[in-house]
């Protein structure tokens, strides 16, 4: 199974040439949006959702991650990274730094193989696609074997202490795992202060608070309203504790 | 096979991750987005559009349908309801109502089965998801016999005299069904007067009308126009005979 | 495998009732949507983007495609097309001229095939998802060889200098090949002057260019900015060398 994680959004034909690309390479394997709605060309937010969002990876399948700040950016720069029985194809941009940190040992690859056709703009179809379905169906990584340097930055923090998506509801998920906070411990963002609950409908209708979410992250939500509309926030916004 | 039928948006990673939890307990099991959209936290509205859409579930498969009012709600209230060829897993707060009212004999039962690891705020993926799959794969239901009354409201009315849905275009769909209205008979919603036509290209550019849409439904549209925008039109406007 | 090419949009049942509709046809062929945002009710931009597509569909699928202008359109129109080794489902109305003009020798049937139930609004449903799903599963053709002309016009330019359509990131695709023009041409659009770049990185941040998009067609852009709002573009704005 290969599953999609971009920033590509609904629109378009971007994923559907995906599909086609993984099918043409390994006909029949199943493909699942994971997300497709990513902050646009933002690495280093996006690796901290995949991060929360990887033990429900299924183990075996292949993870083909493209948010790519620099369209028409160096192709020397694709990696393949493996972590426990999971593969991980895309930029060496630091989407997979999160991943990498929590996870040793990891292997990583910078890809060597190329297409015969390679557009500028859309190393996702012609590089990453065929790549990911190639490890679908059980071929030897087509790249040579790097340190795991490679996949990015190696100074993220482990939690990250801003708004790193924002969903069509207006809930604001932090790139802060849960699990490291006091279930007491107040937050404020633009200004606000945020109070914690366990869920929606602890809280009254119209009134803000932070919660653990699904995937273990930090969420401020407000309960039957819109939190990113009511305390103005953005992808990148900071968290105070 | 197993159909979405949820309020989730497209946006997010909500849908991905109902169908990484498909996969987990069902592999291979088709899944299909029936629509993702439904108005926000409405189970009476959704409830006419599933009675609407149900002759097109193919026989054998599962509708997993999640339109949560109350995130956070009991998980006693998930069920298990089965009528005719067809299984029904989700909250019993009436989304499936008035397919129950329509088609009687109406199997229902409580779920009992639960997770290793439940959350707060995603039961969709950890409670509803799985239990479809054991469905899919041809489990015994993972529940105790229960009373129809168990899916919600049983006082619904089997015509809902209402916008239940703008789609995309604005095009406004009612909770009736077109079978019970007169070929001849106007309408008034939101103050306008709107009369029927068989198709959009009956009444000219720019002009509203009703007729009966592809899957049964009284609904409002404008030819070449918007008729959310130039009525004004809302989910819950009342429609007048 | 089948392709759905539509102007539906992402919201509502409608993406997801064509699905069941080819199941119920055709268990267990696999479905791709190719692109669902296609400019509403414009055939004539959706056929050059499908002619810039063409070559990623893979041999032996079958395109349905739906785009009509005039819903509840005679369904005397629907036509079956037959270009080398791939299939093509839809209207009548010049959705696949493009693909026709640049492909020759092509076969052309009319459908004569009618489901038991037609219904006015929605023949992607009714008619063009089972007919798709007849061909993927190696049916004959069940409708009448006619002339190429049966597709739709065939007065349409090669190359259609205006804007086809805007991505969700601004992005302006026009109806002209890129392969036609010299690497330094200039054009205008909206009274503003775009240059050549080879990719986004070639620019500064807030500059617009075209390149050869992903597809090989003229594509408007500014690097790390929205060409589209920048320059108010719109489908069907013209495109001066």
């Amino acid at each position: 199974m290969i599953l999609l994680f971009t920033d590509f959004g609904q629109s378009g034909p971007y994923l559907g040439q995906m599909r086609l690309s993984i099918e043409r390479h390994a006909p029949g394997v199943p493909v699942v949006d994971l997300i497709s709605d990513l902050p646009a060309f933002n690495a280093r937010a996006s690796a901290y959702l995949l991060a929360a969002l990887n033990s429900e990876i299924p183990p075996g399948s292949v993870l083909l991650g493209v948010v790519d700040p620099g369209v028409g950016t160096d192709s020397r720069q694709a990696v393949v990274m493996r972590v426990a029985d999971r593969w991980y194809v895309g930029p060496g941009n630091g989407l997979f730094s999160i991943v990498a940190q929590q996870h040793t040992p990891t292997q990583v690859w910078q890809i060597t193989w190329r297409p015969s056709r390679l557009s500028d703009s859309f190393h996702g179809r012609d590089l990453f696609a065929p790549v990911a379905a190639m490890l679908a169906r059980g071929d030897e990584v087509p790249g040579d074997p790097v340190d795991t340097a490679s996949v990015g930055p190696q100074d993220w923090p482990d939690d990250l202490a801003e708004v790193i998506y924002l969903d069509g509801f207006g809930n604001a998920m932090t790139g802060m795992r849960a699990s490291g906070l006091s279930e007491r411990q107040e937050l404020e963002v633009r200004g606000h202060r945020i109070r914690p609950a366990r869920t929606f409908s602890e809280v009254a209708p119209g009134e803000g608070f932070w919660y653990a979410n699904g995937c273990g992250l930090v969420e401020i939500a407000v309960n039957q309203g819109n939190a990113g509309e009511q305390f103005g926030l953005e992808t990148g916004d900071s968290v105070v504790l």
